[in-house]
């Protein structure tokens, strides 16, 4: 679904054959002989920019079965049905990373919501700090750019696009068992690896904050909660989509699955 | 020289005052009381887009005499000449990162040249590999990519950027003493930080390889080396430009300048 569709190079082939170079994502449930509907739009791509026809195979998933090889069955217009075959690899999970971020403006939003896709994170949150310039949240976009980068990536899981909400309020309600880690470009450059093994194992959140940072009262009320690890990203200045894949990347590599 | 150029508030400011919201990379020697002409995209940018006055202030950096206060002296058509003042940060280095990468097309190329001069590295080195797709390397692009980045990010230490060099005729030239990490998206899942605490102290290049991987021959050329020490970036598909920046934060958390 995206210009620039991976080649087969590029996913995961245990079995040495030909993987199927198209991998799309459909919400329908998948098993053997499942007869699933591509999307308009879906549908638009495969007849019209794959040029598929009737036989070919393509690979599916829906985030909770697993990945399918799936072959084209009757194709007409803009409709396209397909029959699921056989498995190609079992659904799996990920970290349990949760994320949190000041949303940015569109194009770096898009970006920084595939980063995180990529990076394997369970759930993207949007929050609205003082800071925060991009006001309205499009939750169906970040869910569009989350697939697209899952469809690319060969990611089984898809992340949970939760409701945008204040970081007063995500503070209030916050479940403690869960560590949040904040980059806080404040805090005396120490060791990034040093506040990271400090987090108790377990679940873990990481939040990112708009451009320009958090703002003095925000970095308080952080700062005094418990379950908050902050966590200094060195001594540069990043922008806010670099920084979260950077942490992003920390942070699997000591709580998450990059170990 | 930039539509998001940065507020004040997003760049480093010890002194408590106000810093000037404009910084600009320039050619010339700075020091106190040295006149230096803006660049007629520069000037442009001065006069027009920020509507800057004479006896207005910015702030300008050259990669190698630290960061100053310029003031607008003089401003024509397309003219503008600044009197540099007084010092605001003394020259720094940086983290002896070298990071070498297979050029990918233009817009992942510009934001992977942004991203890598944000991580703070010392050089950017194109190297051709098999599977690399962009074939022209605009140098040029690059070296103004990096400038908007470092500019935007109140960096001082600009990186060279390198002539595009095939990776075969990198690795026979390679002096030894720099160790040179890879990021081996077959190598097994093991610990990503284990493989970098296995590197020696001292200088060292981080490589990436093109979408759809390093084939199996250069593969097999890295491994063989003695200096090169292959990373994994744990189990799941990155697109090249995710990777550069997880396995630079990586990079920098344990051999560079995050600690």
């Amino acid at each position: 679904m995206h210009e620039n569709t991976i080649a087969p190079a590029d996913l995961p082939d245990d079995n040495g054959g030909h993987s199927p170079s198209v991998r799309l994502f459909v919400e329908a449930p998948l098993s053997e002989g499942a007869s699933i509907e591509a999307s308009t739009t879906q549908a638009h791509y495969l007849i019209n920019v794959m040029r598929m026809r009737t036989g070919d195979t393509i690979l599916v998933f829906n985030g909770r079965d697993g990945e399918w090889i799936a072959e084209v069955l009757v194709m007409r217009r803009s409709h396209c049905s397909l029959a699921v075959q056989t498995q190609t690899r079992a659904q799996t999970g990920g970290p349990d990373i949760v994320y949190l971020f000041a949303p940015l403006k569109k194009a770096r939003l898009d970006y920084m919501v595939q980063k995180a896709t990529e990076l394997g994170v369970a759930a993207l949150w949007p929050v609205i700090t003082r800071r925060t310039v991009a006001e309205r949240v499009n939750r169906e976009r970040m869910r569009s750019n989350a697939i697209e980068a899952a469809e690319q990536c060969g990611i089984l899981r898809l992340p949970d696009v939760r409701e945008p909400e204040k970081l007063s309020a995500v503070l209030a309600a916050w479940q403690p068992a869960r560590a949040l880690i904040f980059a806080d470009e404040k805090a005396p450059i120490a060791s990034s690896l040093e506040a990271l093994h400090a987090v108790p194992q377990g679940p873990v959140a990481l939040l990112i904050g708009p451009e320009g940072g958090f703002d003095e009262t925000e970095r308080e009320a952080l700062r005094a909660r418990p379950f908050v690890h902050a966590m200094s990203l060195g001594p540069r200045i990043m922008r806010a989509d670099t920084a979260a894949v950077a942490a992003l990347a920390l942070v699997n590599a000591v709580c998450g699955d990059w170990r």
